[in-house]
């Protein structure tokens, strides 16, 4: 049991409240008196999530928006972050990121714990939100007959995270600094049936939507929008772009900008089919921890 | 800028909110609704916090339970834990140690992440917990004329790290599997000035509940409770004894079993006595990271 879906697969057994969602979703969501609070938790890893050499500015903005990105696709507003932080030499270039990330979205530090450790080093970041709408969405929900969304092109984080490994003079802005949609999530919560966050690959993260929700997903491949049409096959399978995947009841028209992508059928042979191809996850449909 | 108090020096000047509580406190305290919401979140590191060696169970057990204690600190009731977990192959034994911690504490898995990296490895947990009394208890609030309690001797976990770092035949339990105290929390927490557990060291902590409270705390040496009086001056400034450190009004009793080791006088020439000895950090109170 060495592996993360071996792992969670073994802590769902220790899951008994339904506010964790079978550890199945983007988030928690907990009921709290008149409240439905969205907690997340994401770490990110030397070597791991980040280079070695990056900019500490970089990696507290990333470390904020990716759970900023969790709570978007919960269409919640943040209500504050817990740090988990690792001391090293760089401290300040790591506040002036978070200062900006916090500042950005507005969004206040509670509290969190700081220790020595490392390297590799390794940083936690907690967010609170508060949900805007009920229900709460969720990756399960989709219906058969919906159509299926993604708020932008996939593939840009990959095409960052090359620039700043191989030090081109392409932009890395995507991967160093990604954008988490809170308004967006917010406006789509109240119209869809399914909604999560794109952090893990494309496909990887269309079939986790399809199994939640016990459908098949049908993606149309030349609707999908990549970063870069030569390298198509990479782009739906790399994560980090956090773009938000949804889908909606026929004729609903998303309140912001959106491609659709595909759509919704009953369960049928298979949770995710690319065209006519059928997709399972031994096709390596993303990213997961080994 | 490298060191732990340095950083959290720093870090406050990002705080917006005062539910932060100026990171100062054991937990941040957000309103949201109706009820005050406790927030924290601790981490333990590998050859820092535990033994690389150690029963992935014990670390597992204490992560829990460090957590509660800060929720303890503040009389709230846990309401869910979110996790941020290092893979390796030992995840068994980690596991086993999560259930049985949830267990006893009966607090739910709520959600979290799941990484690879280290070695050196390191674990978070986020505790989110309810208030049962307002206001919630503060390192700040005690006032001239209080006593200065604890709830039981420190020096235990020190005594039980040895046992476990030399492989001897004395008890480990103190370090390994601490008790955190979250019904003596609730009980105190309509009665104390000022709360907080002892984490760090119970000179150290002493030294932060009277700088918070702009008092000076007179303790009594003869007074305090040690798991070694030979080792009296080690086992003060040991931490890992998740004590409760409270000041009452005079004459007010504590509802559970308390020792009360010194009282509060109005600021003087130094926040920190001990009998008739004035102590300040460059003493090494307790425990920081560097």
């Amino acid at each position: 049991m060495t592996t993360e879906p071996a792992f969670i697969a073994a802590l769902r057994t220790l899951v008994t409240s339904p506010a964790a969602r079978g550890l199945q979703d983007d988030a928690a969501v907990l009921e709290v008196g008149t409240e439905a609070l969205v907690l997340t938790h994401d770490i990110m890893v030397e070597g791991v999530h980040f280079l070695p050499d990056q900019d500490m500015a970089d990696v507290a903005w990333k470390l904020v928006a990716v759970n900023m990105s969790d709570l978007a696709a919960k269409g919640a507003e943040p209500l504050g972050v817990l740090l988990g932080y690792m001391l090293a030499n760089d401290n300040e270039r790591f506040l002036k990121g978070l200062e900006e990330a916090l500042q950005a979205y507005n969004v206040p530090l509670l509290g969190g714990d700081t220790v020595s450790g490392g390297p590799p080093r390794s940083f936690g970041l907690t967010a609170i939100g508060r949900a805007t709408h009920r229900p709460v969405p969720a990756r399960y929900g989709a219906q058969a007959g919906d159509t299926l969304w993604i708020t932008g092109p996939v593939g840009a984080a990959m095409l960052g995270f090359e620039a700043l490994r191989d030090r081109t003079s392409a932009d890395s802005a995507a991967f160093r600094r990604p954008l988490p949609l809170l308004a967006e999530g917010k406006a789509l919560a109240p119209l869809v049936t399914a909604m999560m966050d794109i952090s893990d690959g494309l496909l990887l993260d269309c079939w986790r939507l399809a199994t939640a929700s016990d459908v098949s997903l049908m993606l149309d491949p030349a609707a999908i929008p990549v970063a870069d049409p030569a390298r198509f096959d990479e782009c739906v399978r790399w994560g980090d772009d956090y773009q938000l995947l949804f889908t909606l009841p026929d004729g609903v028209q998303p309140p912001c900008p959106a491609y659709r992508i595909g759509q919704v059928e009953a369960e049928n042979f298979a949770p995710l089919w690319l065209g006519d191809e059928i997709l399972t996850p031994t096709d390596s449909l993303g990213y997961t921890h080994r």
